[in-house]
């Protein structure tokens, strides 16, 4: 594991797209104004803006943590709240730098597939306007899911009018939000912004990017002093051009959903193949490039031998295998292979 | 301005060194372990602990603000007290973030020169142990200044003992500590282990790399929980081998130093050509890629006509101008040429 | 409701015990040193002193939630976590207060009494030294709980055992520890200091104070830096003897164990009185000041009439009643009349 | 010094005048709902805003950093500054709590008698809408100041007019409001209402109080949260009710104007007689119940052993003498003879 061979631990293993090396390469010329005053930053503003739609206000970010909990701090105080799935990145995978940045608290909510309900959203917002309790302000859903499922447009608008009917705001975690629009074949506005989002961290790195996210208001209000949440967040690139040209290159033209596409196939085809062997069982919907599977404990290390990936669940035995923008056949069906192989001792 | 144009704007105005770019290319390959755990972090953290010592910590993180803060943050608590240069960038030009991410306070302290002295310490050391008073726990100074001046290693050495002896940490903001090596004639290891400093963000983006600074821990005692105040700091890059990569192309060999070299050559041909002009005034020493002069004020504008740069200080007409690994003989030349023409008009 | 009639509403809604009006008094005379350095807290400390070992440092605050932040705040980084039962008053009922001031997550779990147990702690424990995880720094059970149950000592012995096994800190909200001391027969050092906490939030309040709670560090090495953590906290009296006086006419004597011993034979006789009507349950063990009974939906309203307290649970109808020093005979009697009469009906 | 001896340190060495122990002693009857949901705490908002008008919304917390860091925290994000005078209490005194619970930065302004001016105000304007820089959105001023000197309505007026015209709120750091009233002769209203101050901290404890301060904005836009800001910040009393009976004792009649007044003339009267002692020099205008002088360093301490006093700077000799509401002719007259005989040596 290393050495470049390509594995399943995570969409973050794989490098970046040729193109997105490229557009680097060319934007590496003479002197450029810092933090964002040039040509390469406007141009990727507007690719974006025609995503998502004119009164959309984007900001380019270092990670996807850090577009996470910028976007939180620029719309809740530290008494306010953010309901989420107990799943949810910001709750499990930030060293808690959610509640650092915000000061505020999650309230992280079970669920069985990853995917906040509106029902579970109203469930949450007891003690909203009483004192002693924190202060629901944001509903936080990640699209796709921890848990590789996806909300559908509607289902989005649902809990967007929840939210926006107890005055909240609605915050979507798009790490995977191009694997996402890929399998629900719906444009990015048709998601986002027709759904009444109001924030989003829309991710670059998992879709072969080499690093950078944006944060997106698509109301544009809030997005009033977020260049100052920003810089006081240390999330403001100097030389901006370099994390600007990458995301042209990814949005400026249709790579984004090829990429996207790309990796999703190759997760149905793993899930595909691997789901028809004795022992293994698929356990969510594969509808991005996540595929979660209960394998055999005996079965596991093996197979980690075979490509890397993480175990998602101690006790149970599930697993999580990722496919990416660079993942090809011959890696499935070695994959595949293996495990039959195994499988069959 | 703009059009790739260099300027003497800012360091950060430059692009990459072409060295750093095929670094980025050639890391490229396949699949990595995601948050550092590749070959390509290794190999830097090795080359870095070569110009440090073996006890050196070193930490990737994504800019200056992001190294300093984060720096700052593993050694203090919310009750404490940073005691720095009033012109300090941490507390000039980082919108809060020391603060915010701290939640302690900045002693700002007046100086000619950017440059803090043990009488200046010890003068802000008032309060120590008194429970109204916030408790100076770190003393931080800037290497090169941001007035461009430099501390000799024994300057720092006595701000080490001063600080050592009353329980204070030293930081060094080395935003531009290669251009403070290369003007001084001395090691890394002179100028920072040597001297007793105990923490240091090591920069890298204005001596060529595109993005990334990092966290080096001359103490190692410091550097223990330092990977999780990094993760909730939101300064821990996924595909860190883009960072790290640059960083050995810098550090693994004498590109910083030639890099540095050049710049600080080109700031003395630019101080040498304008300091004869009539009525402008070189004002600081020239000891890095900085010149700071006070130019007659209808001067100014023509001039940033002629290559970009800001106004230091509006009242008085002090200018800053700032050269980079990638200035021209021509590039001087062409602005005193200029500015000649501008003057004897 | 309101206009001194006693209620079944919180320990809260009580007054301030004769003795501790009388104190505060005998306290008004000529000037003090402000913010503790007064005889009366010195009296104060000596007497807390006596009761958990020489070895704890008592510091007085305003108040519950101002004793648990700044006691989590002394033990904790931004990027630490406390484990909690998801009842805690921490969790619940402090507006997210811990989140703000520790910066830090918590680890709610949910039990049913709302008693953490060594097993629930170990549980919580995944992701210790994983940078992407908040990390486990302190266990936080309240004592009594939320429940009205307490902790035997020999269980708070085998949490703080785990807890420190793993390198965390054992905290406890002692709001009600007196009540709980007076359940158990034991004193208070037998069931904190014996038993191996490091922090107590020292309740005063409930047990006839007119404000007030103290943090005693039990482990004498957290408290180095406490000072200055109440103080940046907001925490620190200027007019300290004020407070101090009250905790010595609680503390200094046995008035804590009276009042407290009171409350607890008012909730017993009140569970018992009520537990004996039709359709009313009471719903956990009786263990301290606080009684909790499923009420038919339809006796509710009416009850709150007769006497004011809380719904806890507004979908099974579980409510909460708490007595305090000055419950009578006559308040218990007339209300469970009150609630045969209406149940008769 | 201690013992009930009166002495000169502080106003908050005094106790609680006679009629505040009363109050707490009549309020102290039965049962009351928690959290100032009580007849006490209605009589004393009602109180309060008779003198600052309708649209005044009190709030009462614990203590005077409590009433500062809860109203900045109201109004600032972290990436704010606040515009103070460098001896400011919430720049020297509060352990660095004000940068702690709001996260953004002070500007400390060097004045030479306590007072921001325009000027100074404009001055510390630089940056405003710049992303480097923290933004200013607070003015702060003490009235009385730190140096025993007071704002003149119209003072403030023109401080606010600046404040206002820069999207800044003006807030006025009270702890001494009542000795500055009392001195200018003019009412509350006219001095805050009427001067355009938008947030005060209305101070109690200094002026007679066991403790306890106010949070009063008198635009009543920026209260809409301030009761969650208040829990969240650990300043919300649950038995209120001893705390507004104080303030209404305070301001429910005059209370609050004699004792202020009677601290004053002792003040002048200090100052008086000790201004004609060789050697002795009055620093600072006598406007509020403070007397600064520079005395002989060889009488300090005699003096010290005779009526503690703090010096306020060690190395001109400048001492602080305040004086109090229980401050008796008695108490000057001694001092001076005592100063009288010591010089005369």
């Amino acid at each position: 594991m290393g050495n470049g061979t390509r594995m399943f631990a995570s969409d973050n293993a794989s490098g970046a797209h040729p193109d997105v090396v490229a557009a680097i390469a060319q934007a590496n010329v003479g002197h450029a104004h810092a933090y964002g005053d040039d040509e390469w930053t406007r141009r990727a503003v507007a690719s974006i803006k025609r995503h998502f739609g004119e009164h959309a206000e984007p900001f380019f970010v270092f990670n996807g943590t850090g577009a996470n909990v910028t976007g939180l701090s620029a719309v809740m105080r530290t008494y306010d709240a953010v309901i989420c799935a107990e799943t949810a990145h910001i709750n499990t995978d930030e060293c808690g730098a959610p509640e650092r940045f915000t000061g505020g608290k999650l309230i992280a909510t079970p669920t069985p597939d990853g995917k906040l309900t509106p029902a579970l959203v109203e469930g949450a917002l007891a003690g909203k306007g009483v004192e002693h309790h924190s202060q629901p302000r944001v509903v936080s859903v990640t699209q796709a899911t921890e848990c590789g499922t996806t909300y559908r447009p509607k289902e989005l608008a649902a809990i967007a009018s929840v939210a926006h009917d107890n005055g909240l705001v609605l915050h979507v975690d798009g790490a995977r939000i191009s694997n996402a629009a890929a399998f629900l074949g719906c444009t990015l506005a048709e998601m986002i912004t027709g759904a009444g989002v109001d924030v989003l961290s829309l991710g670059g790195t998992k879709n072969g990017l080499m690093f950078g996210e944006a944060v997106v208001f698509l109301d544009p209000a809030l997005a009033g002093g977020f260049k100052f949440v920003r810089k006081n967040g240390a999330q403001l690139a100097s030389k901006m051009r370099f994390v600007s040209a990458q995301f042209e290159a990814l949005f400026g033209g249709d790579l984004w959903l090829r990429n996207a596409s790309h990796a999703n196939e190759m997760a149905r085809r793993l899930a595909s193949a691997m789901g028809g062997i004795e022992g293994i069982e698929i356990t969510q919907p594969v509808e991005s490039n996540e595929v979660f599977a209960r394998v055999p404990f005996e079965l596991i290390e093996p197979l980690q031998a075979v490509s890397g990936f993480y175990v998602w669940n101690e006790r149970t035995g599930e697993v999580r295998w990722v496919t990416s923008w660079d993942t090809t056949n011959e890696d499935i069906d070695r994959f595949a292979e293996a495990a039959h192989a195994l499988a069959g001792r």
